[in-house]
């Protein structure tokens, strides 16, 4: 271990040692110079093994080896004493080869890829001065910062005012929605809790993501009580279907809460119709929530905004910067229409040892009470960052630039033999199936689907261990398995019908 | 803005540019030069101003502004265009100029402090990779080093085998322990909710984290139903009264399951008698989950490992190595003894996008669904990379060190007029009042309390805009405004009776 100091050599050095418990107390325990030398060298290494590959179309998306290989290859075990530098930047060496580079231009495995240079170097602003964002005295910048982004991302959402409040993950921010609007529904349930209440449902379309039913299950409302809206052939929840459902629900003798509806669903990336919707909430008097932790970037882009057409009409919004902005992961927002403080009485619990009342500047700044964490990173912060430095044009460039990819990707694949498109996509994720040369000429029948199913999980592992493509796939209602594709990277993307998504016949 | 290239530069340049909806789509959107550049200049100020000045205990440890100034001095608002090179870097360093220094010598506000480098560069690391843990595909070495990370704190705690999932902070660590309390409990509760079960109760001390109410108020329990067992006078749960407590509600005909013991509670530093309580749960048949968030680190040191004495009888465990340990925050284990794969069954959603079961590896890699987040960080490898650095040894010398100094300062409090103790700390949590010389000779009696109780606003104010250190303070359970301080930085300690916190009476 090179950082350290002999314990013997200290004494020696130091007459006037204090020493408690077998412990030298008045030195330093790590030798500060060789932590820093340390920094710079590994810094070093990301900068030329992740930064500037990013870029780099020719080297791999992903060196593959299967878990019980890599195992074998990173000494992963802690033993009693510590590696040395030498060893430790060769282990990051090694941690870097074997990740998967998701800021490659031919990763699109999932809805986040890409590097954003001023995302990032927030980013290690925030590791290097390592804040918890709950109080003002602890988070003086990283507070106003996070009020400033909220501000202006409500803004973009239509409202004239709000809260909100940055949390990890949009799994995590349909979670508060749906806490906040059961709280609104019956405030006593924070204290009394759902054992004496009738059945809560909300209501979600059959496209939603996983996390609603993960939340109803979290929150003590049960996955059966989530009731699944029927959508239409491109993904989008009928309204029609909801207000049955709703009438459903009454008739039962249950209590209907909430909708969340879905701005860019997940594997077909629709948009539910927001404004048929909120007059079906208005009506019944439910509360409203949009997950649009995929689709709300699409808000900063003048052309393409019509797709969360009637959002203004929400209650509260999940929205993820981390996805198509490229903010870096995690940045979500949930953001709430009401400003009456209804966050923070909805999830308040008064500590005394962090939330002073008696401190001497204006304790409304010390926001922490509104959240469900303790200590909570300041993710607003690199968002912040990277809007200052690309403006908001620059953001839209960036939404603007997908969808356009998007729609390039469309047309290809329609003119290609062998690759067909699943449904014309709304959004960024172009669905497809590749058709192999040996399927081409088969009948349609539950032959040729059930064959077709097998060729995406192929096709997957021999671009992995190729290492030259990341693409998601997935079967999806009744659908045999098929690639996404999400096209979001800034990088130069390459357009040659031999190169990259076109060369999918491997 | 510097990056960025005009549009008509590069239709110019670029004879077959390829434009779909007005976007040049074959050519980069990034000067990626530029944006490199930009980090490695970021990186410098990082490193000058902020990891190089996190020993200089003559630095500030804030430079405090008021909020509105600070609002004036930052220029938050975010604009239609973006803003050079010089002027992002200009913002970095005033973002770092009134920012707390978390690392500085004197920063004790809070339970967690200092710099550790070998975290530091995993956690550069992990924001130059961005990536997402929940599958083995996106994640592969991430994954395997927290495999790895929680086999070796489940050793720790006791167990002969067990499971685990890092999150966002020890709050949801004691959400996660207490929905799957209650999931074991009852597994219908996933798909039926609570409303037509008894009420459900659970136990924890007066002194427990506030994240219990908050965890019992999210998952629609309801903070009634928290039983708060009373404490003795140094804060530890009596188990008399826990076993009273579950008669009382067995009694009521509630549904008792779970006691949530605290190892180290946050503001006395408190150890609940873990093996007593264990008794009373093995008798009532009740979940034991121990919040050792703040406490779990001593498991580390043989020499201080006996205060968690019992711990392997618990169920769960929430254990933050961002505090004592200095993993960074946010750094936070629940481990569960259960290897059934209950944590698996209660949170899993089986989204069939993510979690394909036809791909071509061994897909238990894929632990995400036993998640409540969909993107996770990978918060184990900073922790894994820091005890591949440090070893064992290391990680046990800095939990001795910060008790060592505990002691020490303890010893101290003792010795010096004005400075009053009180108890006698557990843990490395010191509690003291500062009486100063105008109380002195005041009789003891309500108004000596009450002029007592403001003090420590007083001098935290003249701390916190001098700059000279930052330490927590709070009244709590009858017992006027205290401070706390805690030392846990690995960083060079002055002892000099008038320097740090031997110097209060600013």
């Amino acid at each position: 271990m090179e950082v350290g100091i002999c314990k013997q050599d200290m004494l020696q050095k130091k007459k006037n040692a204090v020493l408690v418990d077998g412990v030298i107390l008045n030195g330093p325990i790590m030798d500060s110079k060789a932590g820093e030398k340390f920094v710079e060298e590994a810094c070093k290494i990301i900068m030329e093994e992740v930064i500037q590959k990013a870029n780099d179309v020719t080297e791999k998306v992903c060196e593959w080896r299967a878990p019980e290989t890599l195992k074998k290859i990173l000494d992963l075990e802690m033993r009693d004493t510590g590696e040395s530098h030498q060893k430790l930047l060769q282990l990051c060496q090694d941690v870097i080869q074997y990740s998967v580079k998701t800021s490659h231009p031919r990763f699109f495995n999932q809805l986040y890829a890409g590097i954003d240079y001023y995302s990032l170097v927030a980013r290690f602003i925030t590791e290097a001065l390592n804040p918890s964002v709950y109080t003002y005295e602890v988070s003086p910048v990283f507070l106003l910062v996070e009020e400033t982004v909220i501000k202006k991302m409500i803004e973009f959402i239509g409202w004239e005012e709000g809260d909100g409040i940055f949390n990890p993950g949009g799994s995590v921010s349909n979670m508060y929605a749906m806490n906040l609007a059961r709280y609104k529904f019956c405030p006593e349930i924070k204290e009394k809790g759902l054992s004496s209440l009738p059945r809560l449902v909300l209501f979600t379309s059959e496209e939603c993501h996983y996390s609603m039913k993960k939340a109803a299950s979290f929150l003590g409302i049960g996955t059966e009580n989530v009731y699944f809206i029927k959508t239409d052939e491109r993904g989008k929840m009928i309204p029609e279907e909801l207000e049955k459902q709703v009438q459903r629900a009454r008739k039962e003798g249950s209590a209907p809460f909430l909708v969340c509806a879905t701005a860019g669903t997940t594997v077909l990336g629709a948009f539910d119709p927001l404004d048929e919707i909120a007059d079906i909430c208005e009506k019944h008097g439910l509360w409203l929530h949009v997950d649009a932790s995929w689709g709300g970037s699409a808000l900063i882009s003048r052309k393409h905004c019509r797709l969360l057409h009637g959002i203004h009409r929400a209650d509260s919004v999940a929205w993820n910067p981390h996805k198509m902005l490229l903010a870096g992961i995690q940045c979500c927002a949930l953001l709430v229409k009401d400003n009456s403080g209804l966050l923070k009485k909805c999830y308040s619990a008064k500590a005394a040892y962090l939330f002073q009342q008696d401190k001497f500047y204006d304790v409304s700044y010390d926001t922490g009470d509104k959240s469900i964490q303790c200590s909570r990173r300041p993710d607003a912060f690199k968002f912040w960052l990277m809007w200052k430095a690309l403006g908001t044009t620059g953001l839209e460039e960036r939404v603007n630039r997908a969808l356009a990819l998007a729609r390039y990707l469309v047309e290809e694949i329609k003119k290609r033999e062998g690759f067909q498109l699943l449904l014309e996509p709304e959004y960024a994720n172009v669905c497809f199936w590749y058709i192999p040369p040996s399927l081409r000429k088969m009948e349609d029948g539950p032959e040729f689907w059930q064959k077709l199913h097998e060729v995406a999980p192929i096709i997957k592992e021999r671009m992995m261990k190729k290492g030259s493509m990341m693409l998601g796939y997935q079967p999806h209602r009744g659908k045999v398995n098929f690639f996404r594709q999400v096209v979001i990277s800034p990088q130069k993307v390459c357009l040659k019908p031999t190169c990259g998504l076109m060369s999918l016949k491997v």
